[in-house]
């Protein structure tokens, strides 16, 4: 399902003087983003529905997409399916990133079987230290969230921030 | 995995006057209150992770929530798939209920196999009307979203605001 992840911007790299040493991680900065392309499909919203019990029928039943909701081309995939996608591209690059909050502005449909592109991107990082520790061992960044139902540049989707405690800015290879 | 949904508050009912009629339809207003018990299991946060592709290992890994995020009793559920109550429970009241934004601050963790109770109160409802028609056929609902990681009146986990737009303010049955 997972068709891609890659930064938008060049991450920045240290530059490593001992040619046998390992590449250096690329290191997260403010203005840097990610993103990924996925498609949702029937099955993932049929999984996702059964998972979560919502099996409000916008989702599930094209008659009443279209009728009762207004959405010509029929089912859609669940909001909160197309926005796991942000704390999943967060995650992937910080393991052990803990979510502190997320707004959603649900503002263009995704159909089921379109694909979409979602983008975090760091507004804002915040360095932490703890009593014991004078080097910081926690970072609380904020991200800008969009989804878009095209390639890039395309109908907005979802928009809105999170903010993520991370152990670390080097990203996750 | 449904252990119940059930009004906090009693519905306004209107009385028929006719004793074969059927009982008229409970109608949402102002203040009122749904609700919603659940347990998340491993099994659950499994399920959620494989649809969301979210692998976090906060969420799947003991020892990573416990020794990189602090989390004392180990894993947590996805705070997203915690979150899908609020959704779900508006979409069970109100079929082809269409989500335009929620907010969520995620204020304590959730962990694997503690129940939770989540709770959707109408804060303001407002009528839309077309231009072919005189009289309301959606209705913008604005509700305040918690959820408590105990009893009511326990640990708050996660709260926020949605708003939906509702096909009717008959709740279904």
């Amino acid at each position: 399902m997972r068709l891609g992840r890659r930064a938008i911007f060049p991450l920045v790299r240290t530059i490593s003087t001992t040619s046998a040493a390992p590449p250096p991680p690329a290191v997260l900065s403010v203005g840097h983003a990610l993103r990924e392309r996925r498609r949702f499909t029937e099955a993932d919203v049929a999984a996702y529905a059964a998972v979560s019990g919502d099996r409000n029928p916008v989702h599930l039943d094209d008659a009443v997409a279209r009728e009762l909701c207004g959405f010509q081309r029929g089912r859609v995939v669940h909001g909160m399916l197309v926005a796991s996608l942000f704390p999943s591209i967060i995650a992937a690059s910080f393991p052990g990133a803990v979510y502190a909050s997320q707004t959603l502005k649900f503002a263009a449909p995704v159909y089921v079987g379109d694909e979409v592109v979602a983008r975090v991107q760091a507004l804002h990082i915040k360095a932490m230290t703890t009593a014991n520790s004078s080097t910081a061992n926690r970072y609380v960044v904020k991200f800008a969230t969009k989804c878009f139902t095209d390639e890039e540049g395309g109908s907005l989707a979802i928009e809105g921030e999170a903010m993520a405690v991370v152990p670390t800015l080097e990203l996750s290879s």
